[in-house]
């Protein structure tokens, strides 16, 4: 429809990069289109840890699962859910912050959502490439000690930026029917969609340049919420003082 | 920098629209460059319920707090957390799925940001205006019925779109020092940016088109955050299968 939609529906994740860094200019001006994303009640909730340090993208490497490229990629961010700020917003007005209601969480979550989606979309339209690194979770406690993150902030997921060495191909994705629904939820039909669905992920799998597999989509989603998601997640947030009502 | 970058940092709410339907081919393509998004292991947990019928939307409006534009926004559309989904792909491979994770609260809400933060920008690139609808979650359990979402779904925001009939300046963001920090979380020179923040604020609040206020950052979130947040959230959506361990 226009260059930027083409923009947006040729994202692929990038895991390998030139060695090519970016300059600090430039990483600035994705931050600043970041912050131009919404956000609710203006509250403006993410705060973003660039990590340059080689010691510190060793560890966040391992930390996050042995993920290599968090350790080589040019730049790497860390996105915070960031309550603090709000506490001293409150201190120099001499308030007394209500904290640790679960509404406050999904402001800043949500917050960093579209702050990083900004920011990843700026880096694409500069021909960046860049992956999201949820697996920063893994060792929650490790990651937040590392990049001294006080209590009332918490990493949501990392991402990598930098000149694109690979050409991976577009994930198809859900089918439109399953996902946009008219006036309310009806999921009658998506069995068998989602039946169709796992052949094209298939033939998907089968077809494309590398890491070749045997698998569709529900398959693949029903092996991996078999297993319990990062059960120190819920006891983490709420030392910190989220999630406590 | 490009024009992709200046489309990110012209966003601006947008709250009155021109009488003017969006073709749903349109709508079909702003959902499909949601889709295009990054979504956490490929658990695409977004689902979009495009509301049409009047009755609803003038509910829907008046359950957001009363924000009219809700009801005669061209196209409203609710960003749902999806977990249901997962289960039906669980079913269809006899598997059992581990349910009730804070994690898995995290992965579906940060997947519902990145996909409608793509809408968004979408929309504005096709000229249109967008504001999302944070206001829901007043009455989440109110808009859960009205939408027939059922356990392992919630939804997280609205958004109105449509051809913008208003040109509201752009809101001036914190200073990037304050949110953009080098390998560690230093705050320690964070209360005098913000009290220089604070004047900027004011200054574009006494100085914009319509609304002014004398009100500077720090007190206006102040004011927020000594009162309680929706302390409905946490047992709605525990009682939903969110947040349960």
């Amino acid at each position: 429809m226009n260059s930027t939609i083409d923009l947006l529906k040729s994202h692929r994740s990038i895991r390998v990069f030139k060695d090519q860094p970016i300059a600090q200019e430039t990483i600035n001006e994705l931050v600043e289109a970041g912050q131009a994303a919404a956000t609710s009640s203006f509250i403006q909730a993410c705060t973003v840890i660039q990590v340059n340090d080689p010691e510190k993208r060793q560890q966040l490497a391992t930390m996050a699962g042995g993920q290599s490229y968090v350790e080589t990629a040019p730049t790497f961010l860390v996105f915070c859910a960031d309550m603090k700020r709000h506490q001293l917003a409150c201190e120099m007005n001499d308030a007394q912050m209500q904290s640790g209601f679960t509404e406050q969480f999904i402001t800043a979550t949500v917050d960093c959502g579209l702050f990083a989606q900004n920011v990843a979309i700026a880096a694409e339209s500069l021909d960046l490439g860049i992956v999201y690194i949820g697996g920063l979770r893994n060792k929650i406690a490790d990651v937040s000690k590392l990049l001294d993150l006080p209590d009332l902030v918490y990493p949501v997921f990392g991402m990598c930026i930098g000149v694109p060495d690979q050409n991976p191909e577009v994930k198809p994705r859900l089918p439109l029917s399953v996902v946009l629904k008219q006036d309310s939820y009806d999921d009658t039909k998506d069995r068998e969609r989602l039946a169709d669905y796992d052949s094209h992920v298939k033939t998907y799998y089968q077809s494309r340049g590398s890491n070749l597999k045997e698998t569709g989509w529900t398959d693949q989603i029903s092996g991996m919420l078999v297993k319990e998601a990062r059960p120190h997640m819920l006891p983490f947030l709420q030392e910190r003082g989220f999630i406590k009502r």
